[in-house]
């Protein structure tokens, strides 16, 4: 799992949309398991006023139906550690491992995916880091909705 | 808690709606700590071909965009135990308590919202167990489509 990945590269360009709309920049993309996208998007809390819309569940709402055989030994890519929610959302679907953009703006589910048997990369992404610094010292009030805090 | 909460009747209200829709009759409504909806909806699996739009993301997502300290306190009514994606969302935005219809058609994440620290509360509603029961038995392929089952 490499920043080269086409899934990574993927999930970065939709965080980069998501800035370029004004929004929370973070993006996410499924991958299936023999490396096909199946679905990508990026966070919609400012372009929708979505409180679910997070990058993680924009791309699994754009996978669209799907059997549970679509998601095995699936990689969801993200450019930032996933909330409480999106990791509920990988483990619901059985993703099978998720490969983060970054960890040092927030640290999400990590352990608990790891627990429930989902395997997990972090790769350290400068250009993800620098993406949701900005973001967040930009629109720090934005930031907070989106994960929960006061 | 009791099957008499204005909760949970708009919770079963939107079940039986889902169930009309020919939808999963799973539906659920957010209360605030001083007792006003703040939003409530149903599964949109079926209606809106939706991978992500369990009840409680509905609930939570027609609730709109709302600073943390709207959560505070707040009580999740829903039909049916909450899956993992849903009890993830639930520990996200601080939900206080969890106010569950049934959970013998499925048990989801209920032991993990109380080690984040979430009141859970089980009605053992009849209703809520034969709406379920029936959809699984008529739709079987529809509802392992939504736990993510094979």
């Amino acid at each position: 799992m490499s920043e080269t990945d086409s899934g990574f590269i993927a999930a970065l360009e939709e965080a980069t949309q998501g800035a370029a709309e004004g929004g929370v920049p973070i993006g996410a993309c499924l991958v299936s398991k023999d490396g096909k996208i199946i679905g990508r998007g990026h966070n919609m809390r400012v372009q929708n006023g979505s409180a679910t819309l997070h990058a993680e569940i924009s791309a699994l709402e754009n996978s669209g139906r799907l059997p549970a055989s679509a998601y095995a030994g699936s990689t969801m890519y993200t450019t930032l550690s996933p909330c409480d929610m999106c990791t509920g959302a990988c483990i619901l679907y059985k993703v099978s491992r998720v490969v983060i953009g970054e960890h040092k703006n927030f640290v999400g589910g990590e352990e608990y995916l790891k627990q429930r048997g989902v395997e997990v990369v972090v790769l350290e992404s400068e250009e993800c880091k620098r993406l949701m610094a900005r973001f967040i010292k930009e629109k720090p009030c934005v930031w907070n909705e989106d994960i929960g805090e006061e």
